[in-house]
């Protein structure tokens, strides 16, 4: 048992995010402040025992760097994309680490390190982190919603995080906006990925480029392939750039009427949006969304009260969730079901 | 207190149905039964104070059917249209009755009746129907979909009824599908309800005669003007009308990708249909639902799981949730707020 100066002992939780190239390891202490990192490649192709070795390592360096040790650890939390078991600790099939199939990942890490460790949907996570630590803190139901080179959800409802009945849920970027839509990534058509995440901004984009369209992104591209970051779109932008209003605009609109259905069905006190284009561009990106969002509920009374909300934590919205969900569990709070 | 055989006091509820023309009570005992039921006008037109009123004596009238005195029974469940505060009582604006805002519905009748009166939405009380004492029994978590005039929706999500922040979940009826699509009644476009209600496909059939196109339609109606009720919709259908055929497989394609949306976002264990439509086509009406909801799940795992089923309790399922809400409440089980 802890006594003296070892005072701070468990208040501290290690938050991994699992991807398909590479791991990160981050470690928080019980004042909410990252004190510890580290990172390694995934090396997926090396098979499942070896990339949970490295998560291993990882965790490792990262405690080694805040320099606590692992009676000063409650717990380790890794966020993994796809669908897990949140109880069991399994990681199903992760679209980014194939060969990966019902991996009990949460028992055989907690196995090398000693300490629990907790496992979760990426996206649950970064939107538990807002919902605890970010712009949802003090509501008790909160959507958030990432718009990445996919468009990610997660659901608070009730103050639980909602993984669903197949641990499936949040899945709001193959909700269908525009039925016989363009296709989507998944080979389905008309969903809100395919209308209004990076990469349908960027298929644009491309496309009108290659029609013609005047726009300034060739400019400041600097006659380098066509780099379409976040921030090379938000500077066109704002620069005004014909082309890419036009495109930025649809995608708002179609975020706006997701938005407006998802208001409709779980009526939640906010909406928190994440992700690149969302924080290259804040409230010019947001209004828009909350105006169109707005025309569309079909429930007019309070509906000022329905905040739409730019995240607060950024890259770091898994982490922090990592750490509530940690903490939690250790706290003897069981993880939702459903 | 009850003694010797006055021992099924407050095993009786009564369930009303507070609709825009007529008020139906029913009482149910404590074998879901329905023993007793009464009918009045409704009279909107002569106010708030006459409905509360009529809603008494009708409440009354079935009572007396079912020779139920008023300590048999646990209290009254009233479904009423448009959001409510369950927790207050509070009927705000419903569509069917002009001028009544902010009515404390529940407090005054249970001053004229003399026992505890909840209310709450009436779509919400048929999916809570369904949920106890219908298709979902045994589940946690299930969408209502009932597809009338409009397409009203319900969500038990963790077993507990979703009412939401502002008491306006639910309305799926009037989530976009369609970007740009059809007109609502509600004034947007593209909503569901505009794709796949009873109305838009009484809406598409009529265009469709008027475009000459070939059906059993105004044989079936015998040179009266077209009644496309339910049960009209129903014959054409099933005697293969190459015309209803088509209407109905697009209402059945827009409900399918509805619920595959619903399903992504929510991952719920099951689905139920309820309304005319459903009712008189059954399988032949869901059967195509299911597969295009399949087909657009983002998570294949355990698709299976998912079940997308017909309601079991046809109109009465409002008066049974109304019902089961009662024992709960009267069970000293709190209003779900979200």
């Amino acid at each position: 048992m802890p006594t003296g100066k070892r005072k701070e002992v468990a208040g501290h939780t290690i938050s991994i995010d699992l991807g398909g190239t590479k791991m990160l390891a981050a470690v928080v202490d019980g004042q909410d402040q990252i004190v510890g990192r580290a990172k390694m490649k995934t090396m997926a192709r090396q098979g499942v025992d070896e990339v949970i070795q490295r998560l291993a390592e990882t965790a490792q360096q990262a405690a080694d760097k805040a320099r606590v040790k692992w009676d000063q650890v409650a717990g380790v939390g890794i966020g993994a994309p796809g669908p897990v078991d949140p109880e069991a600790g399994v990681v199903y099939n992760p679209p980014n680490l194939p060969g990966w199939k019902k991996v009990s990942l949460g028992p055989r890490l907690a196995d090398l390190l000693g300490v629990p460790v907790y496992v979760e949907n990426d996206v649950n996570l970064g939107t538990l982190g807002e919902y605890r630590m970010g712009a949802g803190r003090g509501t008790r139901d909160m959507v958030g919603i990432f718009v990445g080179t996919g468009v990610g959800g997660g659901l608070i409802l009730d103050g639980k995080l909602r993984t669903g009945f197949r641990h499936a849920a949040g899945e709001l970027g193959h909700m269908v906006v525009l039925a016989d839509g363009p296709v989507c990534g998944c080979g389905r058509r008309g969903c809100l990925e395919a209308l209004a995440s990076r990469t349908a901004v960027e298929r644009d984009i491309r496309l009108g480029l290659q029609a013609g369209r005047e726009s300034l992104i060739p400019e400041l591209s600097k006659g380098r392939s066509l780099r379409l970051t976040s921030s090379v779109i938000a500077k066109a932008f704002h620069k005004g750039d014909p082309l890419v209003a036009d495109v930025i605009r649809r995608a708002q609109w179609y975020l706006g009427l997701l938005t407006a259905s998802v208001v409709n069905l779980l009526d939640p006190e906010m909406v928190v949006f994440g992700g690149g284009v969302v924080e290259a561009l804040d409230d010019a990106f947001l209004d828009p969304i909350r105006v169109t969002a707005r025309q569309h509920y079909i429930q007019k009374m309070d509906a000022g009260r329905v905040r739409i909300v730019p995240g607060k934590l950024g890259d770091y919205a898994a982490v922090f969730g990592a750490a509530a969900l940690v903490r939690d569990r250790a706290a003897g709070i069981p993880p939702a079901r459903d």
